[in-house]
């Protein structure tokens, strides 16, 4: 069988929009450094493939992130591959000078990196947890006077490597404040994998009665631990609609070779494709795509799927 | 972190007990001959970890199950190991000549293994659909009146190689006539991991509207798509209490090393430890017990938390 059976769950949502970010979350944490044309045909495939949104790169100074130094030729590859116009090509912006660089490169949909732990703050962004909206402000203010769409990632939501257990009331006032600031979208991010499927549930809960809906959320869960998709069964049961993943599941810690990170875009699209949820996404030139980046990477893919469709 | 954060669904189950399948089920499909010696400290490891219900062996024919040939001899080195008499430890049993070899052995749980699909009763059984259960008969009443406790797998429950999809009334009756027999439960399989949560939340709510509660059936999963917890947390809201589940994810297909089968123990307890559903395990003697078992095979575990916290 190369399909599930299709189940519908009347209590889940009719569609989700998979925000996919292989290109950039994947592949700024291989070891692997890939040629811009091979990642601009990356790009191409997974666009082909259905996905409504590819997160391209990130406009990181190359000296954090060798692997996305091409990032400025990447987005004018793309500016003239004749993607569609209303495709979203989203990057990661992680202060003024990289949202100099999209303005430049014509980006229209911004995403911006913070942090729910002080702990990661510092070590991630150099800044202490209640410095980094001041960072954060003039970026997301501009991108809005631009016209550009922001989305807010808020990692370690559910686990910090360093801090252990993570209050959900100070989740909900980080996510808050980013929200606060102008942010579209907030992605609540499982960056180590950690959380369960309650947990994630309660955060949910946390932020409606604060007054944060799941229209304005999506969930962004590692595998490292097996509970992702449980993890999104909880988000789409709380009314989340926009699920984050990475085609192939690439991602994984590149220090560790059987280690998972990202969730996998072709073992949640098996879950929703089963569950009757409309994605608009094509699984088998997924998996292709997934197929070929991984013989670019020379490692196999991480995703259960991929693996047994192969 | 080498746990979850524990956050209660006060909508789920207090307790689960967790039925370990691995040296049955896990062993049975590794091709690596494991000596009798090791599989005795494999079960008792378990028992010392922790788990409830311990799979041990099958009294099948060795001709089909070589791995398991020693199955007498494995039997009669626990019976000497000094095992605690409360500890639950089933052995599947084919038909009548199984069933006298574990009255010999002084058995006091036993499994038997159908089918869901005409075209898999044939392959596994030599048998059409209706004749399984005649097959079955005679083994369920000896072993009820000789005060064994009778479980029944239900295989092929959520799609079948050879036949797609597997109609959901078609399983209510095959699992209705197995329970008939006088099975004290029912173990729903998803044999080649196919099924998603939609479709076993409406399995287990027409087995209800059949008269056949939760309190009755366990769930099976496999994670060859990458679905099983996310079935188990389908289950666990419709009151399903007993999950299989296989230590270090053994019983991949032998064929293929990347490949996955049975969902992983480890990767079970982390669900429920972080749900703070009990379950008794000690998840990390049970990691150590699957990383011992793993270099006997000569392959790594596909558990995920395995992997995480080796």
């Amino acid at each position: 069988m190369r399909a599930p059976q299709v189940v519908r769950d009347p209590t889940l949502p009719e569609r989700v929009t998979i925000y996919e970010v292989a290109p950039r979350d994947g592949l700024q944490n291989e070891s692997a450094l890939v040629p811009v044309d091979v990642k601009a045909e990356f790009v191409q495939r997974l666009v082909a493939a259905g996905l409504p949104v590819v997160e391209t790169t990130s406009l990181v100074h190359p000296r954090w992130v060798p692997q996305l130094a091409d990032a400025d030729g990447l987005l004018a590859r793309l500016a003239t591959d004749g993607l569609p116009p209303s495709q979203a090509l989203p990057v990661l912006v992680p202060n003024e000078r990289g949202l100099e660089r999209a303005l430049t490169a014509g980006v229209r949909h911004i995403a911006i990196f913070a942090s729910a732990t002080e702990t990661f703050a510092r070590r991630n962004l150099n800044r202490a947890l209640d410095e980094q909206y001041a960072m954060f402000a003039p970026v997301v203010s501009r991108a809005r006077d631009a016209g550009m769409a922001v989305r807010a990632y808020l990692s370690m939501c559910f686990g910090d490597p360093w801090e252990g257990d993570v209050p959900l009331d100070q989740v909900v006032a980080a996510g808050r404040r980013l929200l606060d600031l102008g942010a579209d979208q907030l992605s609540l991010g499982d960056t180590i994998g950690v959380g369960t499927a309650g947990h994630v549930t309660a955060l949910l809960g946390e932020l409606a009665a604060a007054g944060v809906g799941p229209d304005r959320l999506a969930l962004h869960c590692h595998d490292t631990y097996g509970q992702a998709l449980a993890n999104v069964l909880a988000g789409l049961r709380a009314g989340v609609t926009t699920i984050d993943a990475s085609a192939g599941g690439l991602g994984g810690c590149p220090f560790a070779r059987s280690a998972t990170g990202n969730l996998a875009t072709e073992d949640l699209v098996w879950l929703l494709d089963g569950l009757g949820v409309h994605t608009g996404v094509d699984l088998a030139a997924l998996t292709r795509t997934s197929q070929w980046i991984a013989r670019h990477l020379g490692r196999p893919s991480p995703s259960r799927v991929v693996q047994a469709l192969a």
